[in-house]
């Protein structure tokens, strides 16, 4: 380098996640932020963004100071955004809790994260009241206003309660946002335990700056001025898949569904606010078409589904793309990875279920055997998948030993198939195998046959215990509405396309497929109902 | 913070320029990146990549350091690419220079940066003989191969002349990339020098990464993998926007054109290659229009012009977007900005060749008086530009004191206006203004009303010194090729829509508007010729 002058520089610009609220209410600042619910409310960036930072100045006067965790126990809200946007504006670590947890399982969260404040949904007061006589560090419960739900303050002395707009009113205060290191953490998520204990992942301010501009190219979530977002996944579930940080960024439309997630509200919101884009689990989108096939109703405006959470049966996805006239993108993701792992691209000519794309830049992918070992083929072959990335975690929340390898890797315990053209397919997780006989039965593969049957709307295998093999599988479908198929039919099928030693002891049918509190199907339920 | 336990991490991400070349190989390795030229020449993405890291191994062998400036003096090529990447890969910044520029002005360039390295286009040969001449700190001279182009070694003695495949051949050698600090410089781009001296902007790792993620948004550059994107504009032009960066991380195929920009090189590219998606400034597109208008050709596959580097006549962005059949995008960018400051989607409805758009994610601006005092009112109301972000200048190469304010803000010496929506327009430069009998006469609005007839393809008023008035305007239009139109119209057409005293006191026609090394229109040369 020439050392007789000074290299020059560019400017400083810390990756905080208030640069996302401030781009919106500057730059987009009459676009709107819908909750459903009620008669529904609706708000401006510019509105939101000025009621987040007088939100900031009363978090401090209840004592948060940067790197506080603030717990949030909520739905998709604008409130809920509010509190999203004020905490991580001073530094404060929003930890979002699933309401769909049992108390025990919340209390033992809140208790890790020495959460002081607690702030809840109005209809989820009795939760908070079990959450306050198990937990000792809360101080203060905040319950917001969401519309078309009363609120009720929960009535245990020890801890002081707020109605939200009172907070604001009588201690908010402009607060002066950004100015921390952007390593500084921004949230805090468990996971959700349908794969081993929760852990809790620490994002940082700058892993979900970084997540969510990789996020935004056109093949991935692809958002722009024009587009009406329905964020139908819960914001407690990974960052919402990290839409709330997206939207703002490029200054879509929000539409935040409340706690209705049903067919009839989706249907009512995706039309009443021009939808063009939607993002959910494919429970959520089943719900949908099922409503829209029984009242004829269209959703015109909506153009495209980001689907993620779990794998969707291929008659689902062509059910979708037919009745919705959309695009549905498959991906991958997982909360240890903010969530995005991978994606297909609205523009793709193959839409397979079985497929969840390829990885935007910032993040890898490596396919190991089971001892970690790279697999010398990285294509065409089945390994243990392992992912490298700017938001992918390093380590969990209060644990000393790193979550990677020594050479920085996370394993995910899935396992995957990587195409020639760099497609990834998940083809089944570690521990869901089924060892029947000395010999593995991957349930994902029985699940993708029966799955692209139009007479099932969800299916699952699980094992059960087996004197003589150890374990066999069990085949538990949830059929369409008025739709039937035999169980022998069922078998024929599979018999011409899987080993006979697969073909399952029992096929149980199900009203409704049990789901975990992310709407995943929950077959930890599964197997010990009919496992 | 619960300090009995640690908070949790996420992984180290070092925002370094090898990870999109790095990506692009590993997910979209078969993906082509093509150079026009004689016969032309096409390569993948996986090979470009192997190709560029054993060019760091030479690089090194011939005594480049991390933070070493590497000269090149190139046009749009496969072999330019891979000096880019193998150069940035292992921490040497990559000096690009613009071959339209005099030795003298080049040699002063080389001098600041102490080059010993000076990498050519073939063709380019008698140029690097006076640069050697003139440049007594290089000691290597590599010529790249083209195709299209013969290859003949300077033949001045002081240096070593490299032909560039033996250099790879005899000094290659596969190299460790990345492992360095995000901020490390990455680029070295002197200014245009058409708005005063040319100054030195170092770009680092970390700005040109963030620029380009920025830029990757559906709204903005809004490339995906299955698109085929023509690079029109030179990769010593601010980085060629960034593209050579914005491509290879999303997959996108890459057409670079060589020296060849002329109508029917383009138009031959675009067919052969199916570009889908080009970027460069007007000029260029008129070039191609007039061939397409010439001959009767079609571009089907063309979907989208990005355009840049100066002010489009309205009447050439409609007959653009008729004639081609694309979406025009305005946009507004500079040198110090890595380039881009604001863009129109190509989904807008609006398309007004005035507006250059909004300021994508990472890009703040802001009005100001003539002191630097933000303008109370922020909308509706020219003022000169201010810029802060994530790519934006601090300080010039070579220079101690900042190219900031104290807040830190980067004076563009653009005036502008930004309307309610938020678009920007650029409504003049300060120093461009015609200052007469005491009253601010401004260019750009006779040349928006002037640019705007179809029988203009390109217009520029500049000032003409005078004994009473100081200084008075003259109109130069470039008409459109077989088509007339008289003075009086001209004038008649100005008078209803500019105050009496802003009419030109002469109209001067030229058969072809001299262009400055850049592509823009050289107002310098035309005040020297008919001011």
């Amino acid at each position: 380098m020439n050392t007789a002058s000074p290299a020059g520089a560019m400017q400083p610009y810390a990756l905080t996640l208030d640069r996302f609220i401030e781009h919106a209410a500057k730059w987009h600042g009459a676009v709107e932020v819908v909750t459903g619910g009620g008669a529904g409310a609706r708000t401006s960036y510019s509105a939101l963004r000025d009621r987040s930072n007088r939100l900031s100045g009363a978090f401090r006067a209840l004592g948060l100071e940067p790197g506080d965790n603030l717990a949030v126990l909520a739905w998709n809200s604008q409130a809920h955004m509010e509190c999203w946007y004020g905490a991580v504006g001073i530094g404060i670590v929003c930890h979002t809790l699933n309401p769909r947890l049992s108390p025990a399982h919340l209390a033992e969260m809140i208790g890790q994260a020495a959460n002081r404040v607690l702030v809840i949904s109005p209809d989820l007061t009795p939760l908070a009241e079990a959450l306050i006589a198990l937990c000792p560090t809360l101080e203060h419960v905040v319950v917001l206003e969401e519309p078309g739900a009363e609120v009720s303050l929960p009535s245990r002395g020890r801890v002081v309660a707020w109605r939200y707009e009172d907070l604001l009113r009588d201690l908010g205060q402009d607060a002066d946002w950004g100015g921390f290191d952007e390593n500084a953490p921004a949230g805090l998520c468990f996971t959700s335990g349908t794969t081993g204990a929760p852990k809790g992942v620490t994002y940082t301010h700058r892993s979900n700056y970084l997540h969510t501009v990789h996020q935004l190219q056109a093949d991935a979530a692809g958002l722009g001025a024009r587009d009406s977002l329905l964020i139908a996944v819960p914001m407690f579930h990974a960052n919402g898949w990290g839409l709330p940080f997206a939207g703002p960024a490029v200054g879509a439309k929000l539409v935040l569904p409340g706690r209705h997630q049903d067919g009839p509200s989706l249907a009512g919101l995706i039309n009443a606010e021009g939808v063009t884009v939607a993002a959910g689990v494919s429970t959520v989108w089943l719900g949908l078409v099922d409503h829209l096939d029984r009242t004829g109703e269209q959703v015109p405006s909506l153009q495209r589904i980001m689907l993620g959470g779990s794998p969707t049966p291929q008659a689902l996805l062509d059910r979708l793309e037919q009745r919705l006239g959309v695009k549905v993108q498959t991906s991958w993701g997982m909360t240890e990875l903010s969530p995005l792992g991978a994606v297909t691209p609205a523009s793709a000519s193959v839409r397979k279920a079985s497929q969840s794309g390829r990885p935007p830049i910032g993040v890898d992918l490596l396919l190991t055997d089971a001892d970690g070992a790279p697999l010398p083929r990285q294509r065409g072959h089945e390994g243990r998948l392992r992912v490298r990335g700017a938001a992918v975690i390093e380590r969990y929340f209060g644990y000393d030993e790193p979550a990677v390898d020594a050479d920085g890797w996370f394993d995910t315990g899935d396992l995957a198939v990587i195409d020639d053209e760099g497609n990834l397919s998940i083809t089944g997780r570690a521990k869901d195998l089924i060892k029947s006989g000395g010999e593995w039965i991957n349930p994902v593969e029985i699940e993708a046959i029966i799955g692209a049957l139009p007479e099932v709307a969800l299916v699952a295998v699980v094992a059960r215990a087996h004197a003589k093999w150890g374990e066999r599988p069990i085949l538990v479908i949830q059929p369409r509405k008025g739709a039937e198929i035999a169980d022998q039919a069922l078998l024929d099928i599979l018999r011409a396309r899987v080993a006979p030693w697969w073909l399952p002891d029992a096929i149980v049918r199900v009203a409704a497929m049990p789901l975990a509190t992310t709407g995943k199907i929950d077959k930890a339920r599964l197997r010990a109902e009919h496992g």
